[in-house]
């Protein structure tokens, strides 16, 4: 077993557990938001697997610094990996990379380009938009005159927002939901932006691949 | 007459088939939905007629399943012919494409190839839009506090929403009509940017042509 | 003088007369719907000059066609000519072509191909947009329950409908002014999609440029 | 020193003081319109800040006019300087232009051609955006029935504005607030989807690059 694949081999399995930890995580939390009349223990259950999830995203960052050899600036390089350290959050952004990096590491993609990447922004916009959904929730429900009330009208009103159609008749209204509704509204518009040109690309290549495809009249 | 055009033929006569059967399909639907006040045995006729169709697509669905010895696979790489039976009333999304395979079946397309995708991703919308104001209007005019309340409403609440304007003078508030609204803001986002993708590109193209046809200035 | 040049002459004359009937045909139905107390003779003239311009329009349109020796097949070549007959106040996307061909008639186009396309649209867009404030305002401000009881509030309406923001703090609730509503977006998002489209593209351009006109450093 | 350094470094010099203009232009602005229970002296030096600021902009719009020696045309030349000169509030535009310029000043560009055009989109869109809210919180939090009535409300709005969401929970509702309104959407909708469209092809780029550099399979 040479060098090379050795790397490949750890980088595959760091892999793994950064998407067992990232799922842990974003469960860990759904379950703390979403099922508030659980016994107090199970609760904080809960917050400690959230909190070791974290611990192990910042390992992860921490050893990749030290083994790049580049100090500051690989806050610099890594900005990505570095908002998503502060905000974890916005983890479903990595995730699916991780994902896509281990897919590919056994065999050729086997989608063309512009499907590849309309995948990835749709996977990563589905993820975020779960997690916005929760966060808003959770911030949102006990205000008063608070419109998100339930579960379900966050997810309405996370719909809503991506498609940026915005009906209003759900909006957040603590300072601490229009931020995450901000930082949602920026992430979602530019992955979707990408996900409805992607699409249109790739519908404009199937049509011209049929018309290449088509024998000549004869 | 050979294999090749007996295959063609054949082709074409399911496609009038599958066409006339989804024509069929929205009709009784639209029907059922939208006039209520019929006596009973009509509507139970409507409801009737829906179901048959739906066996139609059902039987097309097996039979291409059974000829292309594909097994399981066959769902995954015919996935939307797969969404479509499961959720017939995106099946607009195919009309079109069965009319367009029979258009080209007899002559050259006319138009460029933007064109082409401009019109068949607006006559999907356009379709799907149909179905979605029905739908949605189905399971929304009878709930407390609704705001759809006439087939109107919900037409033009489909319109803002495709549009993504999404004024929220009229919203869905039930967990159904939801629902059914992301669908529709799902599928109707992605081909209404196709849209208006393709006839900017086509617009330029105009542009470009008058350019290369003035003739220089003396 | 010979055959071309007095062609090319007759046109521009045409173009010129339309290009007025154009604008007298706006001027004249924006006065008889934002100056309702004028005396009942003034809105008549007004009323009769639009339809006096109309009146030239459909002699331009049946020329053309008696000329063209296409007979029925005109209407279908000619679409967007025939849809603007029979909706008037959907000139303005005739208009702005007139214009521009009579521009190019005396010297070439001094502006690249996408910003001569983003000022098309942009300009056709805000003349479609006053034409439809001044349509949806004359439909809307005596309806019970209407909330566009202003000429200002049906400008603020259309802005936010073309930008797609959609507010809805007002919003048309009659069924013309929504049908009006519906054309509307349907037109301006087409072209505004292009607007946006074309000036992106120009923009990227603008900094191509300058990276190639930029000396290589020392 | 030879005359293109010079005129250079006097280029870079004016490019320094017209950022500090704008920026204390933008600031003393923001604190008159913010600290509204400041004593009246400080708001007063604030004025004559902000109107000092626009002075240095005409004294630098005059010279450049004065040495290009175009005469009346230099107006429609540089119509971005004039219209910035006009409503300083849109001054963000170029502030960005001029940081721009002075970083190309030092060294070649380290980013790809669709990340910068991103970058300088997403920052004029930042900075015109928290300019727009600042002036719409100055004409409508003291207007009666108004729903923007805090900053955060303004910043709020203007975000679900610029994002064409639009939830319509808050709205301008003053002519000059809905004015200003307009003009931002205008401003922003155009250089958000050109941040939206040069995302999409930068993460398109990101794809086909990685596709690129990994070793064929062995």
């Amino acid at each position: 077993m040479d060098h090379d694949s050795r790397a490949l081999s750890r980088g595959r399995r760091t892999g793994h557990v950064l998407t067992g930890a990232s799922a842990l995580f974003l469960a860990s939390y759904a379950v703390r938001v979403l099922a508030n009349d659980l016994p107090q223990r199970w609760l904080n259950l809960c917050l400690a697997v959230t909190v070791l999830c974290w611990a192990v995203f910042v390992l992860d960052y921490a050893m990749r610094w030290r083994l790049s050899g580049l100090g500051l600036k690989f806050v610099r390089v890594h900005w990505l990996d570095t908002i998503v350290l502060v905000l974890p959050l916005l983890r479903p952004l990595c995730v699916v990379q991780i994902h896509d990096a281990m897919q590919r590491g056994h065999d050729r993609p086997r989608l063309s380009l512009h499907a590849r990447v309309a995948v990835y922004a749709g996977l990563s916009v589905t993820l975020l938009g779960f997690t916005g959904a929760l966060a808003v929730y959770q911030h949102e429900h006990t205000a008063p005159n608070a419109s998100i009330v339930t579960f379900g009208d966050a997810v309405w009103w996370t719909c809503a927002t991506l498609a940026t159609v915005g009906y209003g008749d759900v909006a957040p209204v603590t300072p601490m939901g229009r931020t995450i509704a901000v930082l949602l509204m920026a992430c979602g518009l530019a992955l979707l932006g990408t996900v409805t040109g992607s699409f249109g690309s790739w519908l404009i290549q199937v049509f011209m691949r049929e018309d290449e495809q088509r024998p000549p009249e004869s």
